[in-house]
């Protein structure tokens, strides 16, 4: 773990050491090399020196996107557990536990058990566990390890059950905090109504073996194109979920010494955090927990128009930054107005936009025994009118602008730089992600675990 | 690996001693086992006992497909080299390889080095080689293994040169050999005329340290809508590779004792194959090369299609089964007509088609600490009118039929089997799958390097 990139305490010291093969994306290796040797190499993006496509991230972007996010929450008095499904990246979620974050939100069982592998202890799995190899998994780790502290989601009186023959099967010595997920009419998972939602937390309260934690629900699937509409709704959905909380407070369903409320996910945790400021007059403190996974890295598409509406909500003077870009290569450049890229499904984003084409830099030498000296100038933008049309399972086919000076000269080698819409289905697309400064520096790797 | 799926001498005994770690999507771990103590363990996929999603291929059907094509290949007088990229599993390069495959094919130089590291020796790389780092791994590998069998496509003067400089920067000895690639206008990568690949060829032919190997293209590019019209294109394009290879080598441009023809993705290689039979009265014998990687596992959707035109075309009894299967676990349950599935974006392929729903099944019995008897029945079809109709990153929607007695009992817990449409983008989400008999009883694992 780099020095720059705190890990929150976590134990990663273990990546440095892993011995990378060539054949991990991005890398030009010839030979194995130890990870912790990758900052020495002086690796430089626009150079030419690495293989392409390479997935990035921008240090300075990380670093102001976990900076604005501590500030927020502590506005707003809420705690975030960050989706930790976003990146599955044990070095990031060490940078977010040490910039604040409370806990890692989770979605599955596996992404559980490779977080809590790297250090974390405080999860919050934004499921209802079901599988018997799953539950067995997850009380395991509660059993083993008394500090690790794990909270789960419940909507039906058939996971209720389940849960608590498995905890009491597992011989359990302290219960298992759930949350119970409030859904929307015709979305996901979660009761269908507060007497539905109700009922389910009455049977965690009443059953062995499991405790009442708190009520979760998920905003994020009220996103529409009519963003009025869906401010509107998801107030209204977050106010449902306060009413929730107020309901089973009253008939003293809650175990435990706080009650835990959470949503929000990247679209609209200013909202969530808004609509569950300063609950009072209940039997134990309100912790709101938000659970934004995209927030860290943000994109140049959807993400980047979502948070930029939280930035006008809150009036503030700077938003989230976009992090991740993924570079290749010209390969073939067989029209004037098509260039072939080294880069595609297997690499970048595809389900909300294709990649944005936004940079384009030709390497200075190529080829040369001696590293060349550093590029002195930044990549260029993209003129409007070049995009991405479309990609195969490992191509990009770059439509360029006729009569653009710069797009004529295009040619097989030179660079381009593309940003990506949804960060969650770029980053499961990469082993290993390098970190780079504002001149394209590699300064470290970070790994993920899909 | 394992005996019933030969591996062709590949050394990969190591992946047997492969540490799995908690946290690898499908399995049941609580502690760290070796890959090779897999097959003592038994899993029943029926059961219950694997985490789900699990990614699964049946045996019976890899067993099926392998020798199908090995006996297609042999009725044409054509080789394989099975487009690699589709599974990056070693253990299945071996099984093709053991199968009769001549080589593989790759798409980057990374995945050639992956292929390289378990044994593979002979690589067709289905792309023009420009970055710097690229072209020095792939030299780097011919200059240290002469035993190491190399071809590499080209579409352009400046391509020429690159490889050209890079050949001689490296000190190669032997040539580096190249077949030239002939497009298709409006598509992707290739020459878009004769006379535009004859230069080409001739540049090659020209310049030292390269060779020009043969001609190659892709007709897979060619597929619509109207049927018909395709089957027309392919031919069309298949007569102008065969022209070129005549025209190229009246000229007296073909280096080495062969002349490779190449092309023939999944969907077309049976018009390949019978357009490139045959070829004489050249100055020395032409290698028809296929490069299908989708043969192998086939699937429930997009090349179901396509591979029965082939069979229809071939006049055969019986074609290509699908091998590979997305299963997941009802999690909730909250409208009549809707499942939510514990499988998303991040475990099936969604760029043709969402996965197709086959199967379900209810596991006998949960979370018993002896394990259960084997099932006695195979999984339940499930009804028309049950389809996916949207996935997130970890979630699918089941949408259930009105009225169906089956679905409508259907309850958390329960097991939906999904066929797939596109093998490429579900193995790329899979690091590692599940190998079953035809009870679903797991046999071993193979893995994949993305």
């Amino acid at each position: 773990m780099d020095r720059h990139l705190p890990d929150g305490g976590l134990a990663l010291a273990c990546l440095a050491e892993h011995m990378l093969q060539p054949g991990v994306k991005g890398l030009p290796l010839t030979e194995p090399m130890r990870q912790g040797a990758i900052p020495l190499q002086r690796w430089n993006v626009l150079r030419g020196d690495t293989s392409y496509p390479v997935a990035l991230l921008k240090e300075t972007a990380l670093l102001h996107n976990l900076d604005w996010m501590r500030r927020f929450c502590a506005r707003y008095g809420a705690v975030l557990a960050p989706h930790g499904k976003t990146t599955m990246s044990p070095q990031l979620f060490g940078a977010q536990l040490a910039n604040g974050a409370w806990g890692m939100t989770l979605a599955t069982a596996a992404q559980v058990q490779v977080a809590y592998r790297f250090g974390v202890r405080r999860v919050l799995l934004a499921n209802q566990l079901v599988a018997p190899a799953d539950i067995r998994a997850m009380l395991a780790l509660m059993k083993d390890d008394p500090g690790f502290e794990f909270y789960a989601l419940v909507d039906s009186g058939e996971g209720v059950q389940r849960l608590s023959r498995a905890a009491a099967a597992a011989g359990l010595e302290r219960p298992l905090p759930l949350l119970v997920e409030l859904g929307l009419a015709g979305k996901r998972a979660g009761c269908r109504s507060q007497a539905e939602a109700m009922a389910v937390a009455q049977e965690v309260a009443r059953v062995p073996g499991l405790q009442l934690a708190g009520i979760e629900g998920y905003e994020g699937l009220l996103h529409s194109h009519d963003r009025a509409g869906s401010v509107e709704a998801v107030r209204a959905f977050v106010a449902e979920l306060a009413a929730l909380v107020r309901q089973a407070d009253e008939q003293k369903l809650f175990g435990g010494d706080k009650i835990l409320l959470s949503a929000g996910g990247s679209a609209y945790f200013d909202l969530v955090a808004h609509g569950f400021a300063g609950m009072k007059n209940l039997s134990r403190p309100v912790l709101p927990v938000l659970r934004s996974g995209c927030y860290l890295t943000n994109d140049h598409g959807s993400y980047q128009d979502l948070t930029q509406d939280v930035t006008e909500r809150e009036h503030a003077s700077g938003g989230l930054q976009p992090a991740l870009e993924v570079w290749s290569m010209v390969t073939s450049r067989p029209e004037p107005t098509l260039a072939i890229l080294s880069m595609g499904k297997r690499d970048a984003s595809y389900d909300m936009e294709l990649p944005i084409a936004l940079y384009t830099h030709r390497p200075a030498q190529e080829l040369s025994a001696e590293p060349a000296t550093l590029p002195t100038a930044l990549p260029t933008d993209l003129p409007p009118g070049c995009r991405i049309e479309k990609m195969n399972d490992q191509h990009a086919y770059l439509r360029l602008p006729e009569g653009d000076a710069l797009c004529q000269e295009l040619k097989v080698g030179d660079l381009i730089g593309c940003g990506i819409s949804h960060p969650c289905t770029t980053f499961d697309k990469w082993p290993l992600l390098l970190v780079v400064d504002d001149a394209y520096t590699v300064r470290y790797a970070v790994n993920t675990f899909f």
